[in-house]
């Protein structure tokens, strides 16, 4: 039973390894992102959000739907086209690095 | 010349003064805003976005595309219920209200 536990405990802490973000891979792959979004998160055009400090997973579901085609705003459709060739793990990188930032 | 510039100046002064919100007013409206995204704009759910300190034209855009019904993903349907009563100047009142609390 005992071995049953510890199993079913690294199990689970390499679901969650592999469900968090990695901030330093986001960093990277934010490079699109910078123009609308800002160098620091921080947009410089008002129109767009700011992403420094957001909620992380909030963050992930906003591009998860954008990648889906969900948001139809007059804003939506670029973002759409960005995140259509993100994977899970690239929105999960991107997600952790952006909350991570000082708003 | 002088006076026609001087009105025309007046008039978009009018104008700009009609576009922005009141963050008093925002702040009695939020009532509804607050069991997710907190008194303070600052939401306790991680998986709604903080808005305290969100740029004010972005919030202003993101109501309009929910009321618009615009927004799809699994979190939309509430917000385009809640935002589906607000009218222009609610929302200019509301990102008003949320642009200016501290991060």
């Amino acid at each position: 039973l005992n071995r049953a536990i510890v199993s079913t405990c690294l199990t689970l802490l390499a679901l969650a390894a592999h469900a968090a973000g990695d901030p330093e891979s986001g960093k990277t792959k934010a490079a699109a992102c910078a123009t609308c979004h800002g160098e620091d998160g921080k947009s410089p055009m008002a129109i767009y959000p700011k992403l420094a400090g957001q909620n992380e997973p909030y963050l992930a579901y906003a591009l998860k739907t954008y990648r889906a085609n969900q948001r139809k705003g007059s804003q939506a459709s670029l973002m759409t086209a960005i995140a259509v060739v993100l994977s899970d793990q690239d929105i999960d990188d991107l997600a952790a690095y952006y909350a991570g930032l000082k708003p």
